[in-house]
């Protein structure tokens, strides 16, 4: 092996960057390793032969000290799938040729799930050809939905970013003599993690959120309104978490409708506060969380960071011990004291597959998080990172645009 | 002078708490003062004699570090317009006997431009019937919008949020190939205040906020469209910051229009994310800031919050010293160092008034801020509070929700 290559995939999160610095930290430290090539717009970036040289961009300590707090992805991103082998050989060819031309001996792939399907593709393809290119993939995503990991880079600092947000959203509600409803839409179109995770305040002695809906649980708006109801006899200010992915009637989704000016154009948030209005007649807001939930990286949390890091650098030992078509997890050891292990999977088992909240975690009624639950999230959002800032504002690294293209 | 009362009142913000730990801490230190009693949902309180001894509530100095850190308003609050005297002289007579009642000397109002009418019926009504109790306003809102005083405790944490999370935006924003435009509502129906203040992050380099749009500049539609086109020819991923009050047509407005499904439920900047998509046809999202914008004590301002205090301090000076009917003011003295003075104003010349932007502000286009114009803002966003934290959360102090009726 003498170069390496790295990309970046998917939406954003906090640690996607934290992870490109554990890659990029650890092969500073190998002899093995040479370069390090940074791949603009994930695959797209070796399919075009559009590579930096990441020591180039990144210079210095502080460097690396900045992109852990800096959200996104750095190198840009892609959603381009990678179709088959026998479809469309031709791109394989162009990935082969780039990484032959770099020499390039291992790439790393950092993403969720269509990432961790490229790198499945990838590592079949190079084995099929006989390159020596080893592929490893670095899980991230908020949604937290990727299997046989504990939990994925990018979920705990969303978390974190939730459960802040609505404890202050709690004591915004809650100022006026009239009883209220806030609806706070959160990001997670199949599973429910992130939504699930605000019960985090629970374990604060909140009583809010008083209720939690997640698309594991099948929704009907009669039950949800008689579930207001009754909250709004226990709780002058009633706080209701929803994941933007539960199924509600006549096709309400999130954004982009273009049948413009005649129809719902807003999420489901918007959509629970109108049926409110209508049915119950009370004060009621919505709330999207809209990309803030994912980018939020003054509000990182420190477990997450250094995880992702951490998962990075683990990637790069798992490439230079002869492995590939691997991609890397967390396994949870213990809640308390929190305890994981870096281990690594078969891509093939992570790719294009989902992992749901278990049904264990979700009470009788379907309608919020068990107390138990709590011991899965915590750990996850603890800690915080010592921000760097400038002019009073938390400090990004970021590579011209013009590098992206 | 033996007792005083204290009451919080409009929209939470970051700072109303500390402004209350203000009054109450002074009230401590000073011998002619014996009990503090806090109004239940701002004038509200005194008019139904519902009151609190906050020593009752605030036991500790821990607590007070709490209700420094804590958003919105721990006494409740109210949207309550005291009528005129003429019109409602029981109300008058019910707020006197309440006073009266707990043999209270002096009244401190901290809130927006209501309450500061409020200040000046009061302390007028007060004078006319020869009841000795001073009332002083101790100003707040996040839209700085109050005249005399240079800038309103609230407004610092509240454009730290802002810049902040615009910058954030600006990260998630750029990572794909394929051009963008991102449209950010603020808060701010008449005064541009807090949308102009995002364009600090031009202070750092960035280029975005690109466009930033004030309800002090009468909008079109076409311009708009010729300026997101212009930006467009030179970034990639456009960022857009617009004000909730600029006026569009037919009556597009946040939030709640009744009519149930069949007209738009949103906001300007969903409705600036539809005219985008319809008539330049690119990638398009919109993100209102919500509530989040006002109560993300998180992310508050120290030279703010600690400001919030001094000026609810100096409120009980102010009152001990003899005057009433007046507003407690920031006079700035200088940008570099800033450097301020707190005064007092008559009630008179700020309730009711509105400050708008200055137009110097403004550049000649009305799309965005002069760069002279960061050395207002910057100074108000500088500092960061240590954070409390539980479970990872920043904690909060709270009531019990009973007392809050």
């Amino acid at each position: 092996m003498t170069n390496i290559a790295v990309a970046q995939s998917g939406g954003p999160t906090c640690a996607i960057n934290a992870s490109l610095v554990g890659v990029f930290r650890e092969a500073l430290k190998v002899s093995e390793i040479d370069a390090v090539f940074g791949s603009i717009n994930g695959i797209e970036g070796i399919i075009d032969n559009h590579l930096v040289d990441i020591k180039t961009i990144i210079t210095s300590n502080e460097d690396m000290e900045l992109l852990r707090q800096t959200p996104s992805t750095v190198l840009g991103s892609c959603r381009y799938k990678l179709p088959d082998w026998n479809d469309q050989p031709e791109i394989y060819e162009k990935i082969a040729n780039t990484l032959k031309q770099r020499n390039i001996g291992a790439f790393f792939y950092i993403g969720g799930n269509d990432s961790m399907d490229t790198v499945n593709k990838l590592s079949e393809y190079f084995a099929e050809i006989g390159l020596d290119v080893k592929v490893i993939g670095i899980p991230k995503t908020i949604d937290n939905d990727l299997c046989i990991t504990d939990h994925t880079p990018g979920f705990g600092s969303a978390a974190k970013y939730v459960a802040t947000t609505m404890h202050e959203i709690t004591r915004d509600s809650i100022v006026y003599s009239i009883p209220s409803v806030t609806v706070v839409e959160i990001m997670g179109r199949h599973a429910g993690w992130l939504t699930a995770s605000s019960a985090v305040l629970h374990a604060m002695g909140e009583t809010a959120p008083h209720l939690i809906y997640v698309p594991e649980v099948s929704f009907s708006l009669e039950g949800f309104l008689t579930d207001v109801r009754q909250q709004m006899s226990k709780h002058k200010a009633v706080i209701v978490a929803v994941s933007e992915g539960i199924e509600v009637p006549d096709g309400v989704q999130s954004g982009e409708v273009d049948n413009f000016g005649h129809k719902y154009l807003s999420g489901i948030g918007k959509y629970l506060e109108d049926v409110i209005r209508k049915e119950i007649g009370c004060k009621v807001r919505s709330i999207e969380l809209n990309v803030m939930q994912r980018c939020s990286s003054h509000l990182a949390s420190k477990t997450d960071i250094d995880e992702a890091e951490a998962i990075g650098a683990a990637g790069v030992r798992c490439a230079l011990s002869g492995k590939t078509g691997k991609v890397m997890v967390f396994r949870r050891v213990e809640d308390v004291p929190y305890t994981v292990v870096i281990d690594s999977a078969n891509a093939s088992q992570i790719a294009n597959n989902e992992k749901f909240l278990p049904k264990k975690f979700i009470n009788s009624s379907g309608n919020n998080i068990r107390d138990f639950a709590l011991d899965y999230f915590l750990p996850l959002i603890q800690g915080d990172i010592n921000l760097i800032t400038e002019k009073g504002i938390p400090k990004h690294f970021a590579i011209h645009e013009s590098v992206l293209k």
